[in-house]
């Protein structure tokens, strides 16, 4: 039985508040003075997290694989990411703050440039501008099919993604993009024999109209499509563990995975560091659980900034005191999975994790970091597993078996 | 999905090398000292390898299992032992050296004793000689039924192996062997209704002739068959990860594994630790994955000969430095089992492991040992792991998901 199900077999009310603090990318690896950003960065207040609580290593998928922000996240929150699936195309209009419905099919797409007989010379354009993108994408939106509604929206460059609403359509359609040069883009063919027949049928309809309007453009005369999916059928944390919880992310990727989550999003309001927390106060009375994401470590960490997400780790051990006087009964301080700067991209090294409750089991631990949480309580473990010790440590499941 | 396939799936190329060095039965137990075969050895290569990279302990197979070589191996190379199953005539086939072909079905046998109305006396035949076992075996061999190549061979004492070669030829045949004394031999029968049909006639037809040759032997007067299969059907390194992979190693067992596995198996010129080297360094520009086999340290535990095991570690740490000057961008050093020899046997001991590369996040163990791998950052893992580690940080696997 996954382990979510356990969990929510055991699932009981308690009074009790979780606070899930994401440094995104917050794992590193030994920067020129021979300690990561996380044992560069000055502390003090991460560090007493970890002195009165319990540390450990995190997985975010599994060990030696390198997620992406969807498995990574998808396994913070409790989801094995081998198991629950987000489609691309779902995931790029999470990406962008598109509020998908659960009626929608989901689909992305690159501009492409077909020759004059129709087939690719380039799957992507020449990586047309955001701006010329946008000018096409407004073009497309002329395109309508009767009973249905079709949003097409600008991702970046060359990317978009298509959106078609209507009650009771169904999708996982193939790629239309043959992923090689020289030959026309496929027809977009059902992947599960007959239910998805209906959307096969206007993605065709609406896929020669889209090359019709296109024709005349230069360099981006085609389009390459990706994903077809539905709303992810994830079971939420309402259903899974009773919990009422909120997101607060600045980031649209988070928070569009976050409501698959069924998660309540927060948006009013946010614009920074300092005003996410201001909307943690302010909501902190109404929800159970909280996912409060901090994005800047990942960034730095991507741009091999070393001194950057030395900055933006210690940014965060500032601001600690005024979140931790929120009195959450368990707090997880962690990643959903290491970018170091030296690497300069997501990796595959476990993440640290430091977590304090009333009844979290401390350990000798006394600092937040790479190499000190190896010896860690919480020991070594893949991410989707911190639900458990999150719900535990809060009272909200009870005994499993008499 | 399996593990494996997990990592199939992200397989990228990278110009880069891993080296896999297995030194057989490493793990111990403490000796009159109280410290392990590795603890007591003077190893200041190896402690440098813990010095700069990251340590752990490794389960061969499961917590608590003790495994053969061949689940042993498996796990090493990164197959679940308990899904990719290699059958014991296959094995046995491997382990001493026969060249075993895809279209073969492999068994392996136990000359017996039999009393004049065919029961069993003896199912070991009395532990006869090698001497003897390979007179019986040439008078075997004298039995061919048309349109089959048939191959018998001594393994040891009272063991030995048949080979049948044909093109379709599908065997899993049940045991002849009854596991009791004073019953007579089982008829050889099919164990999947119908597949193994045509060898199963055939296995009846040739066991008659066995029988008729043998009948005026003595003490071995009969066969035992057991383990009837076809060659391996495990995906290799070049079809899962895109590998090149080379073997290196002395003994047949593991070179069989490997080729199993895919792996080009080197013989010619390997004598001892020293040719092994050479060889090493002659094919080092020709492969990406080098699995380098030392199998002394096993035979001194198997031996309960401590003073012995640990001067083979001593051997190894030695030869260290000439292994290293070939730069390989990632190198394990560990054993498939530990063989302590106060145990005098394998065991279900985890396995010290060290790992170095550029991107191998170190941990504070300064030394190689098995106390000490306990503070590892590589924490506590199943063997079959480990080609995760090894493939992320030699770059061959790309980011799970967007």
């Amino acid at each position: 039985m996954e382990n979510i199900q356990c969990l929510s077999d055991l699932k009981i009310k308690a009074e009790t508040k979780i606070l899930l603090f994401v440094m995104d990318g917050l794992g590193g690896l030994p920067g020129p003075h021979g300690l990561t950003e996380l044992e560069t960065a000055h502390t003090p207040n991460l560090d007493d997290l970890a002195a009165q609580g319990a540390s450990g290593l995190m997985d975010p998928v599994r060990r030696g694989i390198t997620p992406g922000s969807g498995p990574g996240h998808l396994g913070l929150f409790g989801y094995n990411p081998y198991t629950f699936f987000i489609g691309r195309g779902a995931l790029e209009a999470a990406g962008i703050g598109f509020d998908l419905q659960k009626i929608d099919v989901a689909m992305r797409f690159n501009f492409c440039t077909l020759d004059a007989d129709g087939t690719i010379t380039d799957r992507r354009a020449g990586r047309i501008s955001s701006e010329l993108n946008e000018k096409l994408v407004e073009k497309m939106r002329a395109v309508s099919i009767p009973g249905i509604e079709i949003f097409v929206e600008t991702v970046k460059e060359h990317r978009g993604i298509a959106v078609f609403r209507k009650e009771g359509l169904k999708g996982n359609l193939k790629d239309t993009d043959p992923q090689k040069l020289g030959v026309p883009p496929l027809q977009p063919e059902t992947s599960d024999k007959g239910v998805s027949q209906e959307i096969a049928g206007i993605a065709e309809r609406w896929l020669s109209h889209i090359y019709e309007i296109l024709r005349n453009e230069s360099p981006a005369n085609g389009i390459l499509t990706r994903g077809w999916c539905n709303y992810p059928e994830i079971p939420t944390y309402q259903d899974l563990f009773g919990l009422d919880p909120a997101c607060i992310a600045l980031y649209p990727m988070y928070r569009g995975l976050s409501k698959f989550a069924g998660m309540k999003v927060y948006i009013e309001g946010i614009k920074d560091f300092a005003t996410k927390i201001e909307v943690l106060k302010d909501v902190w009375n109404d929800h159970d659980y909280f996912f409060f994401h901090y994005k800047h470590t990942d960034s730095a960490g991507e741009d091999s900034d070393f001194k950057r997400k030395v900055a933006c780790i210690e940014e965060v051990d500032k601001a600690l005191p005024d979140i931790l006087a929120l009195k959450p009964d368990v707090i997880a301080v962690t990643g959903d999975h290491s970018t170091p700067a030296v690497y300069g991209a997501h990796s595959w090294h476990p993440v640290p994790i430091v977590m304090t409750g009333k009844y979290v089991r401390p350990d000798s631990v006394k600092t937040f970091g790479e190499t000190a949480a190896v010896s860690g309580g919480l020991g070594r473990f893949e991410a989707r597993f911190l639900i458990n010790e999150l719900l535990a440590s809060s009272g909200k499941i009870t005994k499993f078996g008499a």
